[in-house]
């Protein structure tokens, strides 16, 4: 194998979690440590960053602060969601982007994102191959949902996981205090999956549970939820834990949170913006009982509550990081780093290349026979699988009581840097003659 | 002084927070540690539960489960929201109290709430005097509000107050990832203060603070919430974090949230039902703007959220509870503890007592002098304020990945517990034989 001598680049797109930065930091710690990998860049907002040349010079960072990335949690360097058009329907971008390559002599590219993203990076793998630039393309797999396919789960989710059981805890203990009924609805976050949801599973596991998960592999119904809701409400002396996805959707293919009038805006995707389920359902519950019915949206919170990160979560996205910068040079291309559970008692991954076209349009969603439908809840298999994956904490340091999240520089690569350089010095000028 | 020698209640008052279970481990620990103290007890359900005689035996429960309170939010022993009728209107509730106390020979008196339990702490504690029965009432403060006047800060503040500011820290770093515009609304609680959403201030201090505060201290206008929103919108691309209390109210004294008509319960107090603050203020943005607006609604998921607690707040909730007992043990009676910060560079406090009457109905609100009513946020007074309050942390172990909280047996002190030990023996012997 001739040796590939090259920059190598790094772009995060989609939705953030509490670990794409741990991944961030497996690349650029990685890359910065081997020899064949010439400069370390970073695109800004992912494709977008490539395509407008808004390019982060990571040799230039210290290392102290790319090490606090693995608890720092978002995109620290930007993310996007931006779909490439087809190839053959406008080459325009991806001309612009082979152009961008070939000036920083870019020869490995990694792409850190949901299905959408490794679409993405597959597009830009093929192109390549067609044209014969010499150029290693690898995606790094990331998303709350843990719907990409191929592999055992995905980095983020299991933070998630765990920041939705500890809250589902630490909520029943709240929503259960006064000896009057009340009925507290959740809202977790995915689309088209149910694993978030799924996960108040584990907090049942510690005696804290939920009592009803609706999540979006199961149409919704509202009879059936009245019915669910007023057995529960007879069982547990009116007091009800629900935890709703804020995908579920009814019959005829509407989000519930569609039937929030007040909302309907799509993202860049085209898919629907998420949000308001559980008003809806507040606001239903209201209309049929008189006990006291309190929403619980925390949203993007969830997704973004680095402070109860997975140790396992942040671990294995960091590898995966590392992993998909060893792959690259390798030679490898159009693949994404994968995860494959051991077949053992005690939980350990192997980490796996996966074609990016056998994952840029799959859905992994929630095994339908985990999904205990006539209960509305999810079964046991679910805590076998998810338990493992949200053991241990780390977080960021205090400074003040309150995270130290990484300070990246960010000095972009096109020469701006350097006038801001310049002008710091001369108001330090002006300061010291004042 | 004579001697008193007699047993020790404790009652939990009020909306939960993370510590309040803090203090009730201090009163426990140092009430069983004493040998005047002849008994330990909990009322469930605070003083609904000496009305109805439902009352734990504390001296059976473990001490290490008593040890895990610390780090066990809510009120394990079970809160309420009952207003005593005053004695001359009805005096049954006063002698059915005495008349319980009398049977147990309860001589020391705790009641662990907010304003409103004071109010009943001190109601009782007359009462007792009027009628010469010899018991020290003594009342610990809570409440996430941070109201209660004559005390620097109180018990539950701190650690709502961390948890606010690192989730903002968090949501701004996830909410600013793309480079598209972008608005958050987060709803903080507080009812008639604006304590809780000021401590978003502390995020700003860490460079990822809110753009714009909202507190109910001042009025609320639409216009100029959009006047302010505007202005942030064009200084920062787009991208604006506005932190709001539930409690906001507009001119014509209305809550902001009793506009979101699906809404509009009261609590037993009378005070109307708080959540979807937030809600109201996205609707009316986007009706403003066709800019993407999220509004992120934790709700009681803010102030249960032990996983974040202040060590400082644990702390200090764990020494009122002990300050309470030593307090009571010295005769003295209508007393609330309170918090005096010491006038030193090193943060530190030293426990006083305040007269119930005082405390009862009075409330603290964050002063006027450190809001900045213009620019729609907060001086930074508040962070010297507040900054001392939130450090360190402190939380449960974990097993299983998960919080491990304590489990009290809660054995009832009327009898009731026998007869479930004995259903136990007879299962077992049961499944023995089978």
């Amino acid at each position: 194998m001739k040796i590939c001598k090259g920059a190598m680049i790094l772009g995060q797109s989609g939705g953030p979690t509490s670990v794409i930065n741990a991944s961030a930091a497996g690349v650029f710690i990685e890359a910065l440590n081997n020899e064949n990998i010439t400069h370390v860049y970073a695109a800004s907002h992912g494709i977008k960053g490539i395509l407008n040349e808004e390019i982060f010079d990571i040799n230039q960072e210290d290392i102290k602060e790319l090490e606090l990335l693995k608890t720092t949690p978002s995109s620290s360097i930007g993310s996007v969601r931006y779909k490439l058009k087809d190839y053959k329907e406008d080459p325009s971008e991806y001309l612009r982007i082979l152009e961008v390559f070939k000036k920083y002599d870019i020869r490995y590219f990694l792409y850190n994102g949901g299905n959408d993203s490794m679409d993405t990076c597959n597009k830009i793998s093929k192109f390549f191959k067609e044209n014969s630039y010499e150029c290693y393309c690898i995606g790094i797999p990331k998303t709350i949902d843990n719907d990409l396919a191929f592999t055992d789960h995905t980095p983020g989710f299991a933070s998630v996981a765990k920041y939705i059981a500890t809250t589902i805890m630490e909520a029943k203990l709240d929503a259960t205090v006064y000896d009057t009924p009340m009925i507290i609805i959740f809202e977790a976050m995915g689309r088209n999956a149910g694993w978030c949801a799924a996960s108040a599973k584990l907090a049942e596991y510690k005696g804290l549970g939920a009592d009803l998960i609706y999540v979006p592999e199961i149409t919704f119904s509202f009879d059936k939820f009245w019915q669910d809701v007023e057995k529960k409400i007879k069982e547990n002396n009116g007091k009800v834990i629900i935890v709703a996805s804020e995908g579920i959707k009814i019959e005829d293919g509407r989000y519930v949170s569609e039937l929030n009038e007040s909302r309907g805006e799509k993202d860049s995707f085209g898919h629907a913006q998420m949000g308001g389920t559980a008003s809806v359902l507040a606001s239903f519950l209201r209309s049929k009982t008189k006990i006291k019915v309190r929403s619980l949206e925390p949203s993007l919170i969830q997704r973004s509550a680095a402070h109860l990160a997975s140790k396992v979560d942040v671990i294995e996205a960091y590898e995966a990081g590392r992993f998909a910068v060893k792959l690259a040079l390798n030679q490898e291309t159009d693949y994404m780093v994968g995860f494959k559970r051991k077949p053992k008692e005690i939980y350990s991954i192997e980490y796996i290349k996966i074609p990016l076209e056998d994952v840029a349009n799959a859905e992994k969603k929630l095994p339908l026979e985990w999904i205990l439908k006539e209960e509305s809840n999810i079964s046991d298999d679910f805590i076998s699988y998810c338990l493992p994956l949200i053991q241990g904490d780390m977080k960021a340091p205090l400074e003040d009581g309150l995270p130290r999240f990484a300070k990246l520089k960010k000095i972009l690569v096109n020469g701006n840097w350097r006038l801001s350089v310049f002008i710091i010095f001369f108001s330090k000028d002006i300061e010291t003659k004042g």
